[in-house]
């Protein structure tokens, strides 16, 4: 970068756009922790950007339950069986979302697109987790087997359920992000 | 900004930093559009984007409807009462995907994932899009009326359902982001 270029308005631009999308291309998936803690300011970060989300029409059902209590941790390590990094990971956030909403007509209804409005906040808190040097993990948590832990591991209500857990921790080593691009799974104006 | 710090490498990382996060941050759901087209790079930028999201095991199970064909847009802004700004968008991409998957022994059964992958996949091409100065809005489409109205439309086979369509284009207007920043959907080690 030259020093004719690096301070103009269009190339901060340039540079912006390219931080957004070298981060998404370059978020992956980190199972491995160093003992640091995370700090109370990046967990704010995390769980700024999940609520950054779009919900579907903005009902926002989300909740978040931050784990970095150790005992806690290495509970739910012993009892889940795909989340066993959560033994050496400091902190774990659990997206969690209310599954019941009232519709137009004032009635008591399952909100059909829970998942699809904590998924995209757990996507903004991977995202975030890379910006700010910190790896983690989307493990599932929404099936019978594994929310029914959940749920009782941490004394979750009735109808709020967990979506996912996500170990979060400074890397231990280098992982490479996946290259999944597929032209194939593009079709042009009809299946 | 000044020549001193702006070429200097800390100041990058962090530049790049607050980049992704402020980009979070900046998403909207963008509903009107300029008639001005969106280019094939811009296209795959997002889709590229979309593809880096992470899967449940690694299945990929989406699949990626890119319309921008003028009748076919429309004829879906007459059928989705809560899609009518594909009338106006120049664009719009439906994610889909296989819902079924082949188990550890081999049988078929539900990929009770495929609509957290397609969620994260949606995110991230919301995401790129902010990024590069596009605007889009995300639509529901898996409820039974919608995906029916969106498989009859496009030809979508059997098993593959849509989780969205999202109405892409340059934004007419200006568009603020919502603050949904609410500390009191935040819990600690216990619901």
């Amino acid at each position: 970068m030259t020093l004719a270029s690096c301070c103009s308005a269009p190339d901060t631009a340039q540079s912006a756009r390219e931080a957004v999308l070298e981060n998404i291309a370059n978020r992956k998936s980190v199972r491995s922790f160093t003992d640091e803690p995370v700090s109370d300011a990046d967990i704010e970060v995390l769980l700024r950007a999940a609520m950054a989300a779009p919900t579907a029409m903005n009902r926002q059902p989300w909740e978040f339950i931050v784990l970095n209590d150790r005992d806690t941790l290495d509970a739910l390590a012993g009892k889940l069986r795909y989340a066993k990094m959560l033994k050496e990971a400091p902190l774990a956030i659990v997206v969690c979302a209310e599954t019941m909403m009232t519709n137009r007509e004032g009635a008591t209804m399952e909100n059909m697109f829970w998942e699809h409005d904590a998924s995209a906040a757990t996507e903004n808190m991977l995202l975030a987790a890379e910006a700010i040097g910190l790896g983690a993990v989307w493990t599932a948590a929404s099936d019978p087997e594994r929310s029914k832990i959940i749920k009782d591991a941490l004394g979750i209500e009735g109808t709020i359920m967990p979506l996912c857990i996500v170990p979060i921790g400074h890397p231990a080593g280098e992982t490479a992000p996946k290259d999944k691009w597929k032209p194939e799974k593009i079709h042009w104006n009809r299946w």
